[in-house]
């Protein structure tokens, strides 16, 4: 993509000035305006060669915009602790919240280069390209728009753009590392950022490639690809939003899946027996956890099942044996108002362990395809594409040395009608039971449908579902102990 | 407050297990669920000697209660960068959230001891206990509940665990560092430990000196005090609650505040002059901002001002002169739920700047003692405190190596009504005015008594506020920017 490029633009500053108190400068806060008016998270990735003076274009820009609805970026500023959890957990945490933008000046792609010719000096562990079009393509299914602009550069301007840089007062102060010299290997960073371009020019996602041999004329094309590219992603998000179609919660397959009826629910285990299992299996999870964060191992273990199904009981016996400092449980119920106004995912990479910790989810990112789906929150579209979305979540999650165990607690409806009546008898227990729980009771048969078609769609060699067979708690707890121990072991 | 502490208390296993079994264990899940249920937040803080076994002590506790329900926090595992930023920001970042519970393995005391004995060596700079004071107060005074222990430990006791646990398998991986060695310097630890515990034990947040030379009877201990105390607490909680009084907006000092009657609004400044004042000074920060990122100094800039004061072009005329990915521009307006479940300082707690970073404030934390004064959303006694706290919070951040700049945007009634009317001319600019300038408006007296109140309390050597004469605003663009240079080349 970088051959045909045409190097021989240029542009005066008096022209550029002219053109921008003539029009663009306004069109540009007026387009910021109405993307915020209209709700449109933009994402902004500003790629190119060290020394095209990436700066200068952005500065430019961010002057006709209004600052208080962007915040610039660049992953050469992230903390080492944040560069070793998975990829792309801080471009996550620092999407835009509707309407506003979040820009790049080192993006993801930055990240992997950096990663892959850099490695270990630098702590990043480079995703792939498969990953980064994934993580696109999940946004902008979300409704985000992201514009991507690379700027290029003969080797020869780089060169004479470096030396002048030099001159100037001051050494940048946010340069990745003084190791990373495109300069003398531009051959080679050639090669790679052409490839990685092509791979990565998708349809809802295009590259922008723009020449940056002339500042003026670079920084023109920019701002009005901005404008432009903005104007056609506004026109799209208001065709989009017009055009939900109401919810049936059917799935978009004939295929009828039977896992849940299979399961046998007659397991039980005895007293003595449960509590040998227990201390045994406790002990060893104690030392292996201290083994795992030795390693840089982390775990995500995911709870799902029934209401009154024992959550709550196996995640306790699971905790028991760990050291505090090093999980944390989040408990998942309907999303607040800040996390409504983001993609469905971000509030778990908001929680995604870090290197050596364990991330125990009470309920999960898997509400997209059960409540979502049977209460009709979320067109289906939407969560028919979530079953590939999570399975590339957990896949990039897994990558980064992160173990992930998903259990789905089975009862049966005989067993959940006794334990809420066990529930509603005891005072000490009382506040476990809720109006909710037996509404929810009362489409069973439409969970049953959503659950077996999430087992079947969402088992993985990397992120495989257990299911507890959880009649009798003792025995589930001692199976829910004993597959974390056993993938903890394997992984290590 | 070691001294008397009776270290010859003892409890076997079997009988601490008894107690917990009859009622302690159930009541310990009992308060915490009753603390969800009143919106109670908690912060537990269990500091003590090094090897008193307070993981063991966390860990016993936990058990009984619901993971999903609280988060262990240590200072020990804080980033680098993290530890770089004012004392107090991570704590304020991990307040719980109401009902929920954040405890503490090290806390700030942990952190405050090893800045002192250890500072550059951890990259700490330690704060201060009237700091410490100041920050539990502020929270206990905005309901928030603090419980702390100290766990004490005779030298001897502690060289007999330390040796259990090197002994024991795995390193603990999570210490701060190996040349922190308090067993050789028992006496030197001794000393400051006493000192900081009499420092720090205030009414608001006693402390709770528990013998850990025997494990089982310091669980004892901690546990019987955690239920008795969060009971207490829960106790108060609702009676303050209950006692809330309207809010007046009245002032409780006597004395009238005339500042800014005395602003001279006839101020101006020729367009020649403008521009080169502009460019002189847009020159002179966009070097200072690398000589200052280069020395570790930030920079908060605060804006206040009446609507249409000029704040907007006041700030585009700062930002312009600097790099994008060095600062961020935080709008503030009615809080979100999220922000409205926090005490009032934590949303800015959140954008604080990093080392060597500017975080510019379009509006700020003073709403406490402006909107949520004059539109009585806040109790008397809860904004007229605000001046304190907030003088508190300032000082804090300047001694971080933090400049700080507040700008109060002056402009005089027809000013305003000019420029009202301007923006509802101009298609432009008509989304600049909402319904809402208007109501405000209206509420001029009451909000010129407000203002002159916080600039009269407000205004100090660290943190002074720069009034700015509005009413020309080429002018008051010049005297923003001027400051700012001023404020940065006085620090350098």
């Amino acid at each position: 993509m970088l051959k045909n490029v045409d190097l021989s633009k240029k542009l005066s500053k008096v022209k550029l000035k002219k053109v921008l108190d003539a029009s663009l400068g306004e069109e540009l806060g007026q387009i910021q305006r109405d993307c915020r008016a209209a709700g449109l998270p933009v994402i902004i990735v500003l790629e190119g060669w060290r020394h095209s003076r990436r700066s200068d274009i952005l500065g430019g820009m961010m002057q006709y915009m209004d600052a208080r609805g962007f915040r610039v970026y660049s992953t050469t500023k992230l903390p080492l602790e944040a560069r070793q959890q998975p990829f792309f957990t801080s471009f996550w945490q620092q999407l835009p919240l509707p309407g506003a933008m979040s820009i790049y000046r080192h993006s993801w792609y930055h990240m992997q280069i950096a990663g892959e010719f850099l490695g270990s000096e630098v702590g990043i562990r480079p995703s792939t390209l498969e990953h980064i079009n994934a993580f696109e393509k999940q946004l902008t299914d979300g409704h985000y728009c992201i514009l991507k602009f690379f700027i290029h550069l003969s080797n020869k301007q780089q060169k004479a753009n470096q030396k002048k840089a030099a001159k100037a007062l001051g050494k940048a102060w946010h340069e990745i590392s003084t190791i990373y010299s495109e300069e003398k290997e531009y051959s080679k960073y050639y090669k790679r950022y052409d490839e990685m371009l092509e791979a990565t020019n998708n349809v809802n996602a295009p590259w922008h490639v723009v020449s940056g041999e002339d500042l003026q004329a670079a920084q023109l094309e920019v701002y009005q690809t901005v404008v432009r590219e903005l104007r056609r992603a506004l026109y799209a998000f208001k065709e989009a939003k017009a055009m939900d179609k109401p919810s049936t919660g059917k799935s978009d397959t004939a295929e009828k899946y039977d896992i849940l009826a299979k399961v046998d629910l007659s397991k039980t285990l005895k007293k003595a027996e449960y509590r040998d299992k227990l201390e045994k299996y406790q002990s060893r999870l104690r030392i292996l956890q201290t083994e795992a964060a030795n390693a840089g191992l982390s775990a995500i273990i995911a709870f799902e099942g029934w209401d009154a199904a024992g959550k709550g009981g196996a995640i306790r016996r699971l905790t028991a044996a760990m050291d505090p400092l090093a999980y944390a449980v989040n408990p998942v119920s309907a999303p607040n108002d800040v996390e409504k106004a983001f993609h469905y995912l971000w509030r778990f990479w908001v929680h995604v362990p870090q290197k050596g910790e364990v991330a125990i989810f009470d309920r999960t990112w898997y509400g997209r395809v059960m409540v979502e789906r049977v209460e009709h929150f979320t067109p289906d579209v939407d969560w028919q594409r979530a079953y590939a979305e999570i399975n590339e979540t957990e896949a990039q999650w897994f990558e980064n040395k992160i173990v992930i165990a998903k259990f789905w607690l089975q009862i049966d409806k005989d067993e959940q009608e006794r334990r809420f009546k066990l529930r509603e008898e005891n005072p000490a227990k009382v506040w476990k039971i809720t109006d909710e729980d037996w509404r929810n009771r009362a489409k069973w048969p439409e969970y049953e449908v959503a659950v077996n078609e999430m087992l079947a769609k969402t088992s993985t060699s990397y992120a495989p579902w257990t299911i507890v067979e959880g009649n009798d708690k003792l025995y589930a707890r001692i199976k829910v102990l004993k597959t974390v121990v056993e993938m903890l072991e394997k992984r290590l």
